[in-house]
């Protein structure tokens, strides 16, 4: 194993964290709030001479295979979250070490389950750093590097492989460096449109800019103590929910609408069926809260929003939704299962795959039934091969696995059951809020130390995708061959 | 499509029925019950009517693939379930034609969900063809059938696959028809013996019997209201705890040891992790309990009792887990969806393909990580072929599936989640109890006609394990090829 190498690659990651850290540091400096910038000094002193201890000298021997991937980027992601969280604690806003690891590892995972009751009494350098956490963690923190660090081509395939959501990872770029570029621009464009948008709606260029950063990531940070529905602005409800839906799309179709290539667009599996699901939970939850609000044009809003804000696993606060008919509560259920489109920045078990679960479980009937022999199965015009397929199917298993063996986890610390399983659901697919004692403010604050540790550790799990996690944890992992 | 043979099969298993229904009718007749007679001489006339009707007549092409296979044993099961509630309904004992059809589909898929509150005001005729479509249900109606009549061989496979759970269908005898004979058998041998014993602790003939006709099935169907725990007795719950072990171990075991062949017994994997789950949930729940019972000797006892009839789906009522602390809740729950071993009367997912989903999790992350190639999977000593390996990962992501889809559904008819989960895993596992409004005493009578339909169609894709009932509802099944 190259373990210089794995001590490489972090001290990148935590290089490139050091710098993020300048961007609250500035916005500390601007809004005058001197208690919060020696901790951001601090916080990137101490990131930065980690760094480059860990990451000064490139090793000459620079190959890295799946291994090493793996392990580099889930303790890389273990690592950030560790200094991310030193802002919290050096300024004093979050005063437990634990406390402030769970509510980074919450940013970066863009799940935006938290343990602040009141977030409006912090600094606004403190809740730029939240929300900034989010906007990083969606597109990725490797996926950033990748654009500054030239690592040998195909090897850096590996590395993206590790943090990039979904069952495959597409190219669009020859180049990784040019690949990620194009990703990372497409996704700023969108955060700045979004934020621009926001500004029309009158909320101040602060909370515009947060609120992008955190939908663009689908986090669900707010800088609001109720969320979006803080600002009391109809307009304002349905430029988040559509850009909720948006950051929920495949980043790969931006980039061929961008070379005009719009048939493939509209033919894509993926969106179509992800789009069809907006609009029936859209449909069936509005109908059924009009009786709560006695008016449809209101409903529809709440209902558009709660899907965009569930599906897209950003879990933003602002709908009373506990208090909708159960029909509302089966559909978020099912919301809550499923999430976005692979190669978004949301979580959850991503449509494709549950696409290709569907797939498979009528090719196994047909196939028992011999029925007519069904070999292949295709997803976006391909066929997808055997090792796809098993790796998906380990994949839904595994995620159930975790799920039910979490919850009793959880369960033993004397919680219940609805709180147990939804809390467990939630940090996997880093959603956010949950039921139960959660509530759906998201606010994890009754959790012990220990049960904050294991729920980051799921944070973390869902957001990498299961696998890094698990290899990284792997007792033979660290055997000797 | 040979419908003939569908036809014929299910007119087989009818026939089958009708003679089953003697049984109770003798019973009737022994305790001088009057008034249920005419009941069952009605119900046999009448599935014997319909049996004729469809099987009197043998097919000249006999010949029957998977697919008609697969059609005709859960049609059988369907129709079996409904002539099966005739006695039921005609002898007043359930009013009601669907509550009579859930307590028949209950019995013969060994669920022991019931839709009566009060069993010991009802005759004894009618209890005793209650325990005994646990008893029927539990080894098979088709592989009854298979002792009796002479499918063509190879072809009577694909019907016994259809019936027998797990993963893989072990013949233990070249012909079908004494594979058939030896499971019975056996299967017999060792009711008797639990009927023997039992009687030793002085519960009488009729409960002996019953009950021990019950644990047989894994089914729960007892006699009194108050379950095992009305007989007072340590040395009965003892007999029923371990038989409940007995009867959840992989059959082909027992014919082994027939044959002197221990050995291979003592190999078994499934049979190692099985126990030793057995073990290890009696102790964490025995020493738990005690703080509830104030006497170790006693827990232990219960908690034997309880992970008994929880692993084996069994689900006797008889102990106040309910009472029992938040860990044994726990612990409760991974042995829900565990089940016992394939090839035995147990339902759930059962332990092998529990085994074998780690292992293929452990080798999808080796292949992912290139630690060293692990191509193969082994299980009890054997290669897994890919055809295998896929098709389990397949169904253990379909019950995923149906267990988060079926829940959804019975909350939408205005149940609490853990109601509808509960009930739900419940129902597909063949347990009987659940928790929420259904309590621990397994009575299913606050659930509307819609939704008994629905659970009792859930039972019966449990007890069939997932693809029959699948392929029966499948609409490209009945189009034309």
């Amino acid at each position: 194993m190259n373990y210089k190498m794995i001590r490489y690659i972090i001290g990148m990651i935590l290089m490139a964290e050091s710098v993020f850290m300048i961007l609250p540091l500035i916005v500390s400096v601007i809004y005058g709030e001197f208690d919060v910038i020696m901790p951001f000094v601090y916080s990137i002193m101490a990131t930065f001479c980690v760094a480059a201890f860990f990451g000064l000298k490139k090793p000459k021997n620079d190959l890295v295979f799946a291994r090493e991937s793996y392990i580099a980027v889930a303790a890389g992601w273990i690592f950030v979250s560790f200094f991310g969280a030193m802002p919290f604690y050096l300024s004093g806003s979050i005063p437990s070490l634990i406390d402030a690891f769970f509510e980074t590892v919450s940013g970066f995972t863009t799940t935006g389950a938290t343990i602040l009751e009141d977030v409006e009494i912090l600094p606004k350098g403190i809740l730029f750093w939240r929300a900034f956490t989010h906007w990083i963690g969606g597109m990725g923190i490797i996926m950033f590097l990748l654009m500054l660090t030239q690592f040998s081509e195909g090897h850096s395939l590996y590395i993206m492989r590790a943090e990039v959501p979904g069952p495959t990872v597409g190219k669009i770029a020859p180049k990784s460096s040019s690949n990620a570029l194009i990703l990372y621009g497409i996704y700023t464009g969108l955060t700045v449109i979004e934020a621009v948008l926001l500004l029309f709606g009158g909320i101040g260029v602060f909370d515009a800019v947060t609120t992008a950063m955190s939908t663009a990531g689908t986090g669900g940070f707010s800088v609001r103590n109720a969320g979006i529905a803080a600002y009391e602005s109809a307009y304002v409800e349905w430029v988040v929910g559509f850009f909720m839906i948006v950051f929920g799309v495949n980043f790969n179709l931006y980039y061929l609408m961008l070379l005009r290539r719009f048939k493939i667009v509209f033919k894509s599996e993926e969106l179509r069926v992800f789009l069809a699901i907006v609009a029936v939970s859209t449909v069936i939850m509005g109908i059924n809260a009009t009786e709560y609000y006695g008016d449809f044009g209101v409903a529809i809003r709440k209902a558009f929003f709660q899907t965009g804000a569930i599906i897209s696993t950003t879990g933003f606060g602002g709908v009373e939704f506990m208090n909708w008919p159960m029909l509302c509560h089966s559909v978020i259920l099912v919301l809550l299962f499923t999430g976005a489109c692979a190669g978004s920045t949301a979580g959850g078990i991503k449509i494709s795959r549950i696409i290709m679960m569907f797939k498979m479980l009528r090719k196994e009937s047909h196939r028992l039934a011999h029925l007519h022999e069904v070999t292949t199965i295709k997803f976006e015009g391909k066929i997808v091969d055997k090792e796809t397929r098993s790796f998906i199917m380990v994949y839904i298993s595994a995620f159930f696995a975790i799920l039910a063996v979490a919850s009793i986890v959880i369960m033993m610390m004397r919680h219940d059951y609805e709180t147990s399983f939804s809390a467990v659901l939630s940090c996997l697919n880093n959603v956010g809020p949950a039921l139960g004692e959660v509530g759906h403010g998201g606010v994890y604050n009754m959790f012990g130390g220990i049960e904050k540790l294991f729920l980051s550790l799921l944070m973390l799990t869902g957001r990498l995708e299961i696998f890094p996690m698990l290899i990284l944890f792997m007792p033979s992992t660290w055997r000797r061959h």
